[in-house]
């Protein structure tokens, strides 16, 4: 009797497969992607067959495409690439060598966005600083016409001393703070977590006004080389980079819609950045967040579920070097963005999930504990006040409360920004516990019968109203 | 008065410096190096300051001008470089990239002494196999045209599963086996157990009438990328490799000595091997090893011991690509051998150190038990029957005991023959507690009374004899 009430259940279950009680469709969520996620699969299409996907490459566009064709073949509607122009920059030849005191060939990465070397490289003397302020006391008398080297170390989440967060700027904002000093080149210890020999790219900025630097990342290992070598003396580094960034190219957002059955007009938008670096193939950073967010509205159909809101996945473009994707989105969808209703992205990896960073208005983790409960079984129910991405951050000046998934991060940038950000890197059991929590709370911010309460206006946001858009950063 | 007499005998300890009691030696070795050791600084130097040491290279033999000069400063006798030829190989271009069914460049480096690729590069579809076995079931049908990978991945030390011992014939014998089936190139996973997208390399061989394949190892991650291709459908692969190999040029080994008191035409022969590969700096292999030889001699001469024996501090030219060091140590040296009461050699990184390999004559551990055992304080006083290290290896022939330094080696094949193989991964801490162990070892062979049971001369050098040299490995 038992066995054929259960059974009946099981059998039962699409029946009621329009608005299952949370816990239920949580339930059916997670199992569907212990055993049935296509996650990983859509994983390595997007990274084997198809590969890196830097702005401008012929890959990204590729992925473009294939992207389109799984949300139609997964029965998604109002699948489309949005366009958007990207940048154009492509790395060319890298090399950089202590010339003195000894010959040394170094691990380097041109930081995206570098300008190149004058032809034939470059050729001074390195001064090292680890902050910004320990350069300023410096001065221009130590920096001029030398080569900058910040060789602060970073840790791994979790231990103390500075993280990513914290060195990060030394990567956006080095070149400015040397060539202000007169430098005629600058290097940083790659932002990374592991030592062998790896060096790890990202986006650098330049000031107007101000003379553009040449500007790469070392592998830890010649870093510490270059300070051991600076104990006893003077160090001559040469520096070749025949990086260039050429015209902006169409590029596109992909979106797809899973519609809401009570109230289309209102969104849950969730989101990943479909381009990466042009090292590795971009598997953690952000292949795995594509397919978080793909194989998330594949299990909502697949399930039958049908959300009372509409469900939107953006998957953006160009996030590592512009943003132009997430700026894009923000200004095409200007006047939907009072209905969104929420915003989630994940960009930290493939890993085993915590649960959630929010940002959203006061008494927002009510709703949010209520929504994230189902998940305490698979140990992502963890909420963090705090919390979005980088495509998703300019909705905050539309209030929009902005989620962001937590993964256990300890070796993330290990692998972030490099030629190691490969398939292999990625569990796919842990892969599919993310997408299960992304799937769960997407379900919940979209069915629910309650919304969560809009965050303040940032006052640097009220301040830029009237602007059609920020400064590059 | 308790302190007058420890006072006195502290400041005595020179007056009997001659000959003290093993325990006294091993005290005074291992304190020495836990407040004076200039182990690390000996490596860095070799490492920072001269860089990597490929046969051949103008660093080799900067090294061995270097060694002598600070073998010399220490106070060792009898210093000369013993002139060897070695070969000349030198990495050119390489470059590696399936081509189909998609598009990625792979991490490569060609094997040492691998022949280059037509100008222009090879392409050709990839077959896989683990093992030799398997190479030989799929047959000339399978292979012919194609180039082979050998896909089988290592274990760290420690861990079930196939070790450096089990994978390394691919790689030393890979080449052949694949040109005997009609293969145009290989390929081989490297032997290593970290991934980080860092390719190893290492010696290959080849044998007179079997066409000489271009061979080169790839990255643990672009190995596993194939193999995934590969489940999916045919994959093709271009490599470009543009090593060559010139003319033999002078090298030499470097010995000193610290001349016996009583029986100086018996001798200790300590050894390690000065060259490395022209990737990284050689800092565990053998820069490490090089370093305990060195601080060893320096160390007794410190601490006035004078030993009963001769002890002479051999480093070996060309290890990595010939062993041209060591055998032409063994020629040179033929009609001292039988003198020779035992070899040991340091060529297993510079790390914590366990004890020792012995390769002996029967009954000789109760002879090392008693000499390791002041050791068992640094956890150095374990014993392995079998032992002894590719240089001293031709010794075996002359009957000479052979010992190894026996070190913690679980990351040791993390960066064995990689870019990474840097100064940072040594701990200088561990790396003076390798020096204790082989200066206290050292220094109970030179003195005690006894001397190791010789072993049994082996079957097959037993055949050999009469030949002046055995064929290339």
């Amino acid at each position: 009797m038992t066995v054929r009430l259960l059974t009946l259940a099981i059998f039962a279950a699409p029946l009621f497969a329009q608005a299952p009680g949370p816990r239920d469709a949580a339930a059916r969520i997670i199992g569907h992607q212990v055993v049935e996620s296509r996650a990983f699969e859509k994983l390595r299409h997007l990274t084997d067959r198809i590969g890196h996907r830097l702005s401008g490459s012929p890959q990204l566009e590729q992925a473009v495409a294939w992207a389109q064709a799984e949300f139609r073949r997964d029965g998604l509607t109002n699948v489309r690439a949005e366009e958007v122009q990207v940048p154009k920059w492509v790395r060319g030849v890298e090399r950089c060598e202590i010339v003195a005191p000894a010959n040394h060939r170094l691990a380097l990465l041109a930081l995206g966005g570098s300008v190149p070397t004058p032809a034939g490289g470059l050729t001074a003397e390195v001064v090292e600083v680890r902050t910004f302020e320990e350069l300023e006391r410096l001065g221009e008398a130590a920096v001029r016409g030398k080569i900058v080297l910040y060789g602060q170390a970073m840790v791994r989440s979790g231990e103390d001393g500075p993280g990513y967060g914290t060195v990060a700027s030394l990567r956006t904002r080095g070149a400015v703070a040397a060539a202000k000093l007169g430098a005629v080149g600058a290097l940083i210890r790659s932002l990374g977590t592991a030592s062998f020999r790896l060096p790890h790219t990202g986006a650098t900025h330049y000031e107007e006004g101000v003379a553009q630097l040449p500007f790469a990342a070392l592998a830890a290992e010649d870093a510490e080389l270059i300070h051991r070598l600076l104990e006893q003396g003077p160090v001559k580094v040469r520096l070749e980079l025949g990086c260039s960034t050429g015209p902006d190219v169409p590029s596109a957002n992909v979106v797809a819609e899973l519609p809401g059955r009570e109230k289309p007009e209102e969104i849950v938008l969730i989101g990943a950045h479909l381009d990466s670096w042009d090292v590795g193939t971009g598997a953690h950073d952000d292949g795995a967040g594509c397919a978080h967010v793909m194989d998330t509205m594949r299990t909502l159909v697949a399930l039958g579920l049908k959300p009372r809101r509409t469900i939107r996945a953006v998957l953006f473009t160009n996030e590592e070097n512009g943003l132009r994707g997430g700026r894009d989105y923000f200004e095409r969808h200007k006047d939907e963005l009072e209905r969104h209703v929420a915003a989630l992205e994940t960009d930290s990896g493939g890993f085993r999930p915590q649960g959630f960073g929010w940002t959203a208005g006061e008494g927002a983790d009510r709703l949010l504990r209520e929504l994230v409960a189902p998940l305490r079984a698979i140990g992502a129910d963890g909420l963090r006040v705090g919390g979005g991405g980088a495509d998703i951050s300019p909705l905050a000046r539309a209030r929009v409360p902005l989620l962001g998934l937590r993964v256990e991060g300890t070796r993330y940038f290990d692998y972030h920004h490099t030629e190691a950000d490969t398939l292999d890197k990625v569990d796919p059991t842990e892969l599919a516990q993310g997408t299960a929590a992304l799937a769960v709370l997407t379900w919940g911010l979209a069915e629910h019968a309650e919304t969560l309460p809009r965050p303040p206006l940032r006052a640097e946001d009220a301040e830029a109203q009237g602007q059609r858009r920020r400064p590059e950063r």
